[in-house]
C-alpha cells in the first residue's frame, strides 16, 4: 500500500473535522483523483449539515450526508445487547459497533459512485483501522484502501498544523494546540482516551466525561421506568412504543441525567497493546441490565449459560472488527435463536450511578412459582425422593474417583 | 435413604436456630443413635456460643464449634475470586463457596469422632443440598447421609411448631410465626429469599436488606481507598496489611456502608427451577471490581480471554455444588497460573451504591505507556507499515470468501 | 412413580423381543390397562411385521408398526454429521441419535389414541432411560412415564424367565440362557455391550462384531467412490441421487464389506459409570470422514474452529439424551449455519478398514490454488512484507510480557 | 525489516541443504557479519555431520550440531499429546510442535555466542515462519530477526540456481530441476506440501509417502504390542522400559511397517489461505490412540470433557507458533493436572493401516465392574429408584419451558 498505487475515485469517511479535512486535501495532493465524501450521522451530536459544506468547499466532488441512526441501533446495537456483550467483562463496545456500518455505507457508495478506494482516518496502533478495514475487505475484497495516517510523515501535530496551514484549511482556535484527548461518539457510547488519558495510574479529571452527568451531581431523586422487550429487544418506554433509536435516546436521557454508564477501564487492543479508555454509555447499561433482568426470567438455563460461554468471543470478534466475518453471523444465528421468548417488562430504579433491577414479569415466565400453583395437578410431581436420587447420580463419579484412586 | 438405616453416630451441621434444633431433636428420636453437633463461625455475625450451649442442653454428646472466617476466605472465597466469578453474569456466590467447607470440617469431624454419617438442614428444591451432599460423597463416598427435609413428613410451618412443641424446643417469640423469607449469611454475602420473595415481578422492601445501607442513605462524601493485590490476591488495604478475613472484614464495612454490593435477581437453579434471590456483598462486590481493574494491566490479553470464556463454567460448578470435583480443581489450576503476575494496587471510589475504578499501578504494568518509552531503542520498532501486513493478513480468508463463494 | 399411579392407557416401545414382550405382559398384569404398541422400523434389520402380529397375539388393543428410515437419517443422522459429531473423541452415537425419534412418534402415538402414559424397555444403569424419558417430558411435560425395569423385582435373568413362563410368553430356544451381551442396532450402527464385554481388559471376540467384515476377512481390492454433498448433507453416491436413507444404506454395504467402522471402547455415562461398548458404523465412519473433507476446502476457518470448539458439547447432549433441549437447537441453529457452501464432491478409497479421502473438489472451494490464478489481477496483493507486519503485531504482546514481566 | 538493518552476529537456523546454505551465502554477502549456523537432530533422518563440515567450508564462524532428540519427545511431543491434540480434527501438528524447540535453542546460541539476529528459511506464506518468530520473540524480545524469503528477490527457482551457481554453492544434481514438493521430517512425522500437492482434487501419488509402508503393501499379519503409561505419558513398550525417544522411534518403526498413520488433508493456515499436506505420523497416531485408550478408563469424565472442549484451542495456539505464549501454559497446566491417574497398559493392533484398541487396564480403572465388585458393602447403593429421580430433575426445566412456553 503505497501511494504511488494508482487510484480513479476515493470514498471518504469524513466527520468534517480537522483531521479527515487534512485528509480530504492530503488525498487530492497525492492521489490526484476525485474525492467522494461520506459522513454519517449516528448520533454523534455534531452539526452534520457543516460536513457537508465544508467537503463542498474543499472540492469533493460528490457528498453524501446520511442519517444511519435507526440502523444502527436496529442492525448494529440491538443484535450485540442480546448476547449480553461485554468486552473484558465491562466494555459495551460503543466504537468497535459503529464502524462496521460506516464502512459498508462507505462500499456501497463506492459501488454507486464508481469508486476504486476508500479511505478513512484511523491512525497506526488502534483498533479502529480494523474494524474500518476488514469490513471493507469482507464485503469488496478488490477494493483499494488508503490509510493516511499509515502513509504520510505527519507524524507530529506540529507538521499536521503546518499541513494545514500550507493548504488553506481552516484550524479551529481551540485546535491550535494538540487537544488533551481524543473522542468518538455516537448514539451508544462517547469514549474519551489517548494523550492525559494514557497514565492508568492517573485518575480522569471530571470534565472529560462529557456525555453524562457524575452521580455526586445527579438528582437525589430516583428515575423509575418501564422496559418493554419483545423477542430480546427494547421496543417500549413506560408503555410509549418507539423505534430502536427513539428507545436508545430517551435512555442515553435518562441515563446520563442520572449518571449511570460511565466506565474508566485498561483494555486489550488487537494489535497486541493495552489502551486505557473512558467510556459512557448511558442508555447502553441499562439496557444491557434490563436486558438480562428480562432473560432472568424468559431464558431457558442451558441457553442461558450457553450464551454466557459464547459471550466473550462473540465481543472479541466485534471488538476486533470482524462483525461482517461468517463465525460472527454464526454465533448470532445462536444468540437471535434465544430470544424468541424473551419477551416482557422490566422495572428499573436509576438512582446516582446506580441502575437497579426492580421488578420483572412476562407472559413467558419459567419462574417456579408458577410451577407451585400447579400444586394439585399431575404436573406438579416434585418429589423430594426425586432429590435424593439426583443427588446420588451426580454424585456417583466422585465417589467412585475416591474409592477407586485414593 | 429411609431412616431405617442403621445408622451409629451422626455429625449435624448445627446453626443452633430453631430449624436445626428441631432437627437435633428428630435425629434423636428417629436413629436413636449419638449426635455429634458442629457449628462453623463463617462470619454470620450470630452468637456461636449460645449453639454450644444449646447444643449441650439438648444433649448433643460432643459439641464442635469452630472458627473458620480465615480458612474460608483464604482457600474459598479468594480463589474464586481470582476468576472474577459471577454465576450468570451478577451472582457473586456467597452461599455455594461457604457450603463446602462446612462440609469439608463436618467429613473431617466425622473421622475424629468415628461417626459414620453426617446430616444437614437443606431443603429438598434447593441447591444447599447438593452443595453438602456432593462434597461429602466426594470427600468420603462411604459416609451416610441424613437430610431430614427430603425425609420427615413434617412440611408444613404448624407441624414443625406442633413438633417442637411437643419434644420441648425452645421457640424464639418472633419464629412462632413464619418467617416472611429465608436468610443465609456468612463473610462474603448475606442472601435472602423464598416466601415473600417468590414474586419477581414484586419489588423487594427495604427492610429485607439487612447487611447494607440503601444507596439513597449512604453518606454523602465518598469513600477513597487502596487495595494492594499479590499474585491475584488482595493483601492490603490503604497500606495495611490484613489477614484475607482481615480484608474481607474491612471491605464488608466500608462497602455496606456506602450502599455497594446489592442484587436482586433470578437465577436457574441447578435443579431445574427458578429463584429469586437477594444478595449483599459489599466487600466481594468491591474486590470483584478491584480484581479485574489490577488485572488490566498486568494480565496477557490472551489468558484473560481464555479466563473469560472458562468463567461461566467454573461459575457453574461451584454454584451446583461441585467444588471438590476435579474439574474444578483442572479449572482451578489454569486460572492460578495466569495470577503470578497480578500484583499492584488499585484505588477505589466507593459512593452511594458505586465501587469505581480511580486508578490503578503495578510494577508488573503491561500498559503500553512503558512501550512508548521505549522509543529510541531497538525495542520500540512498531512500523506503520505492520499494521497494514496485519489487518490485510487478517482480511484474507474473508476476501477469498467474497471472492470464491458469492 | 409407582404401579400404583392410576393410568389409562399406555403407549410402549415394543421391538417385539422376549423383553419388550414380558414388559407387555407385565403392564397388562400390574397397570389393568388397554396397552398400544409402538415398533418402528429404523434399519435394525429385524423382521418388524412379526412384531405386529406378537403384539395382536398377546392383546395389545392398538399395535402400530411403521418405517420411519428416511426420517431417521434425514432429521437426526443428518444433522448430527454436519456437526462431525464424536462423543469422547471416537463414538458416533448411534444408539443416542435414534431414541428420541421413537420417542417423539411415540408420544404423537399416545396423543392419537388418547394414552396418558408410556413406556420403554431401558434399563436403569444405563443412559437409553435417559434419551426416551428427557425426549418424552420434553414433548409432553404431563406424559406419566412407565420404567418397568426401575419397578419390578424382576433382577434376575432366572427371575424374567420364571416370569415369562408362568404367564405364557414364548421364550425362543436360545434365549432360555442369558444372551452373552447385549445388542442395539439401527441404520446408522449396530452396538454390543454389558456381561462378557464388562472387561475393558478383555479382547472382544471376533463374532461378537455382527454387522461388519473384520478387516482382516475384507477384499484385498480396494473400493473407491465418489460421495457428493450439498449443505453440508451428503445427495449422491457415484453420481447416483439417493434418499437420505438410500445413501447411508450404500454406504453402510460397502462400508461393513471393507471392514470399516468398528469401534471398541470405554465410554463415560451420563449416570456417572463407566461402559464398554464395541459399535459398528460403516457408513457413518465413511461420510464424517468424507464430510471433514468437503468442510476442509468448503468451510472458513474460523467458522470450523467454532464448530470444533462447540462439537464435544453438542455430542454430550445427544449422548444424554438432551435432543428435544433448547441448547441442542441453539447449538444446530449455527452448525446448520455454517454449511451453506459445504457442496463438492470427495472420492474416497475403501480398503481393509481404512476409509481414505483420496481428492475432494467444490465449485465452492476456498482452496489457496485458486487465489494464485489471480496472480495478475489486483487482487492477489499478497506482499512479503505483510507478513513481517503480521508476524510483529502478533508478536507484541509477547514481547512486551517478556520484557515487563521477566 | 530491511537488509540495511544492522546487525553483528546472525543464528542462522541451518539444515544443511541447499535453500539454506544459499541463505547462508546470502546472509553472509548482504549482512557482512558472522554467521553461527545450528544444526538440530530432530530425528529427520538425514546425516547431520555433514551438515558441520558444509557449514565450516562455507565460512561458518562458530557451528553447532546437536541431537535434541530426547529434549524433542519429552518436552514437546508428550504434552501435546496428553491433550489429545488434533489440528482440525485430524491433523497431529508433526511440523508446528519441532518449530519451538529449533527456534529455542537458537535463542540460547544467540546468548552464548553474542549474536543479536537470528534467521530461518522459511517462506513467506507459510506458518512455520511465525513458529519461528513468535518464539524467537517470546524468549528473546529484542532480537533482530532476518527472513530472507521474505528480504530477497530470489523469487523464482531459477534465480535462486542462478544464485547458487554464481557464488559456488554445490547444487546436487537432483536439485537441479524443482523438486516436486517440499518435505519436512522429524521423528513425529514426515510432511509433504507445494506444488504438485496442491490440488486437492488430484490424489496423492504413492511415491510421494516416503515414511510408511502402505496400508495394501503391509504384512498379512498383525502386530500386538503393548504400550504401558504414566501419568499421561508412555513409558514402555511390550514391558521394555524406553527412554521418550526411544518410545517413539519404535513405535515409528511398527507404524510405517503396518501402514499407519498417513494422512492427506486441506488445512487452515494462520496466514488465511488454505493448505494441501500430506502426513504420515506412524508412532503418534498410534500413541493417540492408545492414550485416548488408557483415558477412557482412568481419566474422570468431566477432566476428559473439559479436556476434549479446551483441545480446539490448544490445536490452535501451537498450529499457529503460540507454543511460548501464557495461554499456551495456562492451558497446559490444567491438561497436566488431569493426568496424575493416566496410568495403566493399553494393548493395541496394528494391521494395514488400521491402530486398533484391544484391551486397556489399569490399577487406577475407573470402570463401573469395579463397582458392581462392593455389592455387598454399604458403597454400592444405586438405587433403581435414584434414576427416577435424576431424570426427572433433568426433566424439570425442558417441562417447565413446554407447558410455560408452548
Amino acid at each position: 500500500m503505497s501511494h504511488e498505487q494508482s487510484v480513479k475515485k476515493i470514498v471518504l469517511a469524513y466527520s468534517g473535522g480537522l483531521d479527515t479535512s487534512i485528509i480530504l486535501r492530503w488525498l487530492q495532493n497525492n492521489y490526484k483523483c476525485e474525492i467522494v465524501t461520506f459522513t454519517a450521522n449516528i448520533g454523534q451530536g455534531k452539526d452534520i449539515e457543516m460536513a457537508r459544506e465544508k467537503a463542498k468547499f474543499m472540492g469533493a466532488k460528490e457528498v453524501y450526508v446520511e442519517n444511519l441512526c435507526e440502523e444502527f441501533v436496529r442492525d448494529f446495537v440491538f443484535p450485540m445487547l442480546r448476547a449480553n456483550t461485554l468486552y473484558e467483562g465491562t466494555y459495551m463496545l460503543g466504537t468497535p459497533i459503529a464502524r462496521p456500518l460506516i464502512a459498508k455505507r462507505q462500499i456501497e457508495i463506492a459501488e454507486e459512485t464508481g469508486a476504486d478506494a476508500v479511505a478513512h482516518g484511523a491512525t497506526s496502533k488502534g483498533n479502529d483501522q480494523l474494524r474500518f478495514e476488514l469490513s471493507y475487505y469482507a464485503l469488496k475484497p478488490d477494493i483499494k484502501i488508503i490509510a493516511p495516517w499509515r502513509e504520510w510523515n505527519l507524524k507530529s501535530r506540529t507538521s499536521l498544523m503546518d499541513y494545514a496551514k500550507k493548504h488553506h484549511i481552516t484550524v479551529p482556535m481551540d485546535k491550535c494546540g494538540a487537544t488533551p484527548f481524543s473522542v468518538d461518539a455516537n448514539m451508544l457510547h462517547v469514549s474519551s482516551e489517548g494523550k492525559v488519558l494514557e497514565y492508568p495510574e492517573v485518575q480522569a479529571a471530571e470534565y472529560i466525561w462529557s456525555n453524562s452527568i457524575s452521580p455526586e451531581e445527579a438528582p437525589d431523586e430516583p428515575t423509575v421506568l418501564d422496559i418493554d422487550f419483545e423477542n430480546g429487544d427494547p421496543v417500549s418506554i413506560d408503555g410509549e412504543r418507539l423505534s430502536p433509536a427513539g428507545i436508545l435516546l430517551k435512555l442515553n436521557e435518562l441515563g446520563s441525567m442520572n449518571g449511570i454508564g460511565r466506565l474508566d477501564l485498561v483494555e486489550n487492543r488487537f494489535v497486541g497493546l493495552k489502551n486505557r479508555g473512558l467510556y459512557e454509555t448511558p442508555g447502553g447499561t441499562i439496557l444491557h441490565i434490563a436486558h438480562r433482568a428480562i432473560e432472568s426470567i424468559t431464558l431457558d438455563r442451558e441457553m442461558g449459560h450457553l450464551k454466557d460461554e459464547l459471550m466473550p468471543r462473540y465481543a472479541k470478534l466485534i471488538y476486533n472488527g470482524f462483525w461482517f466475518a461468517p463465525e460472527r453471523e454464526m454465533l448470532q444465528s445462536a444468540i437471535d435463536f434465544s430470544q424468541y421468548a424473551v419477551s416482557g417488562t422490566v422495572t428499573m430504579k436509576l438512582y446516582k450511578g446506580n441502575a437497579l433491577v426492580v421488578s420483572r414479569k412476562s407472559v413467558n415466565s419459567l419462574f417456579s412459582a408458577d410451577w407451585v400453583t400447579f400444586e394439585d395437578s399431575s404436573l406438579n410431581d416434585y418429589n423430594d425422593k426425586d432429590a435424593t436420587g439426583f443427588i446420588k447420580l451426580n454424585a456417583l463419579r466422585l465417589r467412585l474417583k475416591k474409592i477407586l484412586q485414593a
